[in-house]
């Protein structure tokens, strides 16, 4: 069975859980959780694993392992049956990566950026090297990124066209966590709150 | 015919034309010049057709752009003959994608955000936003990603395997680009020695 090592309500993981979820195989996978705060992805034996030293990873059958969520939502996708989440033909294919990579940049990377520099982020044993101005430059980007999906979103129902996919879960997380960290502009974004409602009726149990 | 809007010998332009020439293919786009220092990226008409305001970028024969690299290279795969640049089965287009972002993340955008944030980078009128203590961070995760790939390619001839790939395209513009910048450590790290020429072999004319 794949093994996917995170910690269920951070928002790289819950990326993953997600994208698990839309495809019915939640129960298909064994979780690890692992102890982000109590520093476990730094001991040598969790460096071994995945020199990233983030969750979510995966590891395969063959002891292969998987780090980063687009590369293991790519994988899931393939693995298993239901609707696609990263696109069928090659156009489809390449406006959902940049789609995702855009919102990861854009949005769940520059929250996080955020959360770690300008922020006490997980404490000071774990944030030994912040940067406050660079958080404060990623909350800005965060301000413009969310304007812009709100543009595209005025114009289609889901970020990558007319069908669900990566990139919706991608930016889903994203602007959960910036509203926690009250990164969100002022103004009214009527076309990423309609949206926002329509991928969170999809998770709802 | 794509197009491909890009500057030539910018890094990221060049990751493209070399999968490019992965296909046997760059005579089979039509390549438009973009005056990157002149800030024509930033003009209006440039903005509407990519937001990111990076090269490259390609635009398809129905209008639709795909911005960023890994996107592009994807879709070039997938569009021209020749050998496979992202996997074939589910695994190795997992540890392809897996490593491509690491080595995009960790060497070439660290040693992209040195250029722009610790030097003069492309000067004043461009660099408008620049936060110094960031570029110097982003400059010691180079020489930690350097050190990683070395370890790496100690016991496989390529960054994901047996198997020349997308990742080894990314990996060597961003060492290229890393050495241009001085950013390299001062050990000799073989095994990224040999495989560095034999990258470099590829390309010769």
């Amino acid at each position: 069975m794949i093994r996917i090592y995170d910690a269920e309500n951070f928002p790289n993981p819950r990326r993953v859980r997600l994208a698990l979820k839309e495809k019915n195989a939640l129960d298909q996978v064994e979780f690890v959780p692992v102890d982000i705060k109590g520093g476990e992805l730094r001991t040598p034996a969790m460096r071994a694993l995945n020199p990233d030293t983030t969750v979510p990873f995966m590891q395969l059958e063959d002891g292969t392992v998987i780090s980063r969520c687009t590369p293991i939502i790519e994988y899931i996708d393939l693995a298993f049956d239901g609707p696609s989440l990263t696109g069928t033909t090659s156009r489809e294919r390449a406006l959902i990566s940049m789609m995702n990579l855009r919102t990861e940049a854009g949005l769940v990377d520059a929250a996080a950026d955020y959360f770690h520099h300008a922020t006490a982020g997980l404490g000071p044993d774990l944030e030994t090297d912040q940067v406050p101005a660079w958080g404060e430059r990623q909350k800005r980007r965060v301000a413009d990124t969310v304007r812009y999906l709100d543009r595209t979103l005025a114009t289609q129902a889901y970020l990558a066209g007319g069908d669900f996919s990566m990139a919706d879960i991608t930016a889903y997380i994203g602007l959960n966590l910036a509203t926690a960290l009250g990164l969100l502009p002022e103004e009214d974004l009527e076309h990423l709150r309609r949206w926002k409602a329509s991928v969170a009726a999809r998770y709802e149990d």
